[in-house]
This record gives structure tokens, sequence and C-alpha cells, in this order.
């Protein structure tokens, strides 16, 4: 990770909301934050989740989903006039004892650089501030050994995941 | 299950709520009633969760969790002034996308009659009014066979479920 030029605190709050934070970049021509409040464009969200493979969906039921998330984080590719989205993941939970993460995503480009882990971390440090107990999610199997290096616990308790289909 | 005797749709939606539905019982003498909007007592509450081993929990905490929940079931034991709660559900989610189920009991004097099976059914069919499309819970050992009875599906396509701790 190379440091690259960084961003001055009151420009950061101005454009990425309170809380942003600059990412350590792998590449000193990007300068990379995640932020907690930017809004999204869905259309450029969906692209992204579609880049790694999740199905496209509505984007009326998307905005829906994301107003009654606990917590929406997007890692941008910093630019004064239009960011770009390359990374995101969301939670729902009662804010509380429980937290569950959902659409984690690092567009492709970006990816094998350690962003992931990174948007990990500044996800669960939001949820710690909050005073959240418990953290979960379902991992593909692609992405279990993912988890795994960064202290998630695999079914504590015989714990097993089930899932239940509204169609 | 026998029926017990029914209450009349007004007193069951004035004692318990819009939506309230009696609920098949396995004792005549015990008039039993889902509720989604009947507010608890959370001493009550947590008294019946400890009934199912969960370890008890701040009752602030608990309420900040209940207030932030998408969806909290009742199973109430009628009575005119004072109905006893003997079961109990929550969900988190988005609403739309994804909802997690969470502190699922009965109280172990109603076991076996079904009750728990009764339960999930009016807590689905309320999320499916809602259009949640998915639905996911974590489950211990001992009732993973009770889920997958009911149709759920056990870590689709190699899922599997990740927790961290804040402490």
């Amino acid at each position: 990770m190379i440091s690259s030029s960084s961003l001055a605190a009151d420009l950061l709050e101005e454009i990425y909301g309170e809380g942003a934070r600059q990412c350590p970049s792998p590449n000193e021509q990007l300068t990379l934050v995640f932020s907690k409040y930017k809004s999204f464009d869905l259309v450029e969200l969906e692209q992204l989740l579609e880049t790694a493979g999740w199905s496209r969906r509505p984007v009326r039921r998307v905005r829906r989903a994301l107003d009654n998330s606990l917590l929406k984080v997007g890692l941008w590719c910093h630019h004064s006039r239009c960011p770009r989205l390359i990374g995101f993941a969301r939670c729902t939970g009662d804010g509380i004892l429980e937290a569950t993460v959902w659409d984690v995503v690092i567009h492709p480009v970006y990816q094998g650089s350690g962003l992931g882990k990174q948007l990990m971390n500044y996800l669960l440090e939001s949820l710690r501030k909050m005073g959240v107990e418990s953290v979960t999610l379902f991992a593909d199997p692609g992405v279990i050994e993912f988890y795994q290096r960064q202290g998630w616990e695999l079914e504590p308790r015989g714990h097993r995941c089930a899932f239940w289909y509204a169609n």
C-alpha cells in the first residue's frame, strides 16, 4: 500500500460526509475514500454488484432496501466532481445486539490489493462505534477463507445457516 | 390441535393489534393468539428467552434492539386483562430484499404441540406480505431439523455463516 496524495479533512467531509476516511491506496495515482453517508447512484451500484456476479435487481426495490439498511459503506475513487464507486457493503440489523452484512463487493479491477479487508475493517469499526455486539454474514464458498483470515468465526457452536425464499 | 373458544375479531384486534390471529390451541382451556403489535413487558420477554437457554441481556439494550427490529411476533396465552407471553420471534432486515430471524422461543411447557411451526408460519406470512424476498436464520444444532422439516434450505449453494464479536 502506498499512501497517495491526502485530502484535506474538511474537503473529505464536505464531499463524502461525516466519518469519511481516506483508504491507503495500492496506486499513488488513485485517491481512495471510505464513506458512510455519500449517497449512491443506484444504477452505478447495481453495475458494481454485477461485476461481482450478483444478479441485477429492480432499482425500486434496491432503493427501499438501502433506505432500510442500518449502514451502507462506499469505497470511492476520488474525483472532486465525479467520484467513482469501486467498493460497497451494507448491513441490516437492530443496531445494538445484531448486525448482518450483505452485498460486499470490490470492483474486479481493484481486487487483490487488500481493499476488501480494509472495507470490512471500516465497516466493523463503524458497527463497533454504534455498540453492536455481534455481526453475522453468509459467505459464498469462494470467500469463506477471506473472512476466516480476518478473524471471523465459521459456524460457532455448531450454528448452521438456513434460508427461506418467498418464491 | 383443538379449536378453543374463539375470540370475536374486534376484541382480538382491540387487545392484540392489527393483524392479530388466533392460533389453534393444543388445549381447549387455552386461547392462544399471535400478534405483531402488542407491546412486550421486557422482563417477561427476557424470562421467556431464558427458559430456552438464552442468556439474560440488559433490558435497555433489548429495548433498543426491539425498537429497531423489522418485525416482532408474540404468541400470547389469552386473558382479557393480563395475557401471558408464551412464544416470541423477531426479525431484522431491510423489509424488502432480506430479513433475518432471531430469538425464536416457545415456553417449554407449551412445546411439542406444533406451536413453533405455527409461530414461524405466522412470521413468514407477515414477511411475505411486506414483500420480503429472502429470509435467513442461524440455527443451533438442536433445531436444524425443525427448520429443515418446514422447508428451510440449509446452506444453499454452499453458503456458510460467519460471526464476528465486538468483544
